[in-house]
């Protein structure tokens, strides 16, 4: 074992490639976005830590992944997050050292969450229709809508050029999402990107948690589609409308229409299409 | 209960929607893309059906799906696969009826594979660094890369205008994701359409199990982006290069070149970048 000292991944990396037109190939250099897993484990104080999740991320704000996530999902209510630590086990490899946080859930349990996938017995309970979908997640995860104001459409087709310049590893990379969080006059209150469209929700969503803020707002700005899964993480954080660069899915849309979210596609300066 | 007779999801729906601009809101119709949860089951002869995994997909080509998936995630050989049908529980509702898939495995298995996500103490051992990663995904999952030739820079960039004029359900909604497999001259021989990036590579590769050819193809077309899992479905399934319209993650072009897959990105008429 070496006792190498751990590098945490930057956001980026440099790299070599060839570009092929019509010309003679040109090699020459390129920057990447970063991917690399991150594991979630959650624990309290009288249980050990368990993995609840393994996702591909890209590095940074990974508190606030870990934190908006476990609210995103309706495993852990803000107010529970007692700590969020990277993992200081010893049988990590330096290189793992900043791929492994740590949430400490504040009072008892019977059980630590964890992201519920595979393996039983399919039944007819589980859900395997679009109308489950829409009855599980409203029943189970949906917060209590936002209160406030929302953006009006005006204000809604402003809201993706307003993202798109805090992208800045977008810039660089050309090759990652990002979301925000709005408010009703269009002012942006955090902007995060990550090479995956739903970690970037659960990043805006985590920072406002370990701000100490509500992790409701009045919008969420949305660089690519709308899928269920989306809307699902705004319903359980009580955000008022979502505005998207792309298209919504038919799921989506129900999905919206019944918690209550105003849901806008393929907005641009010029013009911004509502859904529900 | 009711007798009523299941209907078959399309692929596309119909909605009203509004469309803001500077002129006055405009009250039209719109078409969005179908997202509905499909559940894979496996059993053999000797072991009865299991859930092994659900996935947020478009209807439509869910046989190709479900083989096209286990075959991927290196669960099962395309030899393995004895039947695949739609599950006929009488313990479904109609509307749940096309979103159960079964597939049958052959000979005999002592556990049937399902998708492992979470749930047990993590350890060093699970791989979560990125370097662990790609040791992960070529040790369990990568076939033998494809032995015959890849298309070369010229094909390569007319490869995408080829997917796009057979993206019939994008033209249709703007929110679908396409894969495509092609020789090496850049003839398609195959295209699916997807709201799930994943789903869409899942069934290319299943439509030519099914069809009864190897599951190999000199190249697989992307529509978007390109990240670790998609590379890692290729190496699965011995694809030789992989060619797509958006940017490759850090990890995509890490596994890429371990596994000898030619990976390009940013591929349009006029250029296209090679990564590995």
């Amino acid at each position: 074992m070496t006792t190498q000292r751990a590098r945490r991944p930057g956001p980026s990396v440099r790299t070599r490639v060839v570009e092929h037109t019509d010309a003679a190939p040109l090699e020459r250099e390129d920057r990447l976005i970063t991917e690399e897993p991150l594991e979630i484990r959650v624990r309290t104080a009288a249980l050990p830590a368990r993995r609840a999740w393994v996702t591909m991320r890209t590095p940074g704000h990974d508190f606030e992944l870990a934190a908006g996530w476990l609210v995103n999902e309706g495993l852990a209510t803000a107010d529970a997050l007692a700590q969020v630590a990277y993992c200081t086990d010893t049988d990590l490899a330096p290189e793992q050292e900043f791929n492994v946080v740590t949430v400490t859930l504040a009072g008892t349990t019977a059980d630590l969450p964890h992201r519920h996938v595979a393996a039983s017995a399919g039944s007819s309970a589980c859900g395997v229709c679009g109308k489950d979908s829409v009855a599980d997640a409203l029943s189970t995860r949906a917060a209590a809508p936002w209160p406030g104001s929302r953006p009006a459409p005006e204000v809604v087709r402003r809201l993706p050029e307003s993202l798109r310049e805090r992208q800045t590893l977008f810039a660089r990379t050309g090759g990652v999402h990002a979301a925000g969080l709005a408010d009703a006059d269009g002012t942006m209150l955090v902007v995060r990107e990550d090479v995956g469209r739903h970690n970037a929700v659960d990043k805006v969503v985590g920072a406002r948690v370990l701000a100490g803020d509500p992790p409701a707002a009045a919008c969420l700005v949305l660089s690519g589609r709308v899928g269920f899964e989306l809307v699902q993480k705004a319903a359980a954080s009580g955000i008022g409308s979502i505005v998207a660069v792309g298209a919504p899915t038919s799921l989506a849309a129900r999905l919206a229409d019944e918690a209550g979210i105003d849901l806008w596609g393929f907005t641009s300066p010029g013009r911004s299409v509502r859904y529900s």
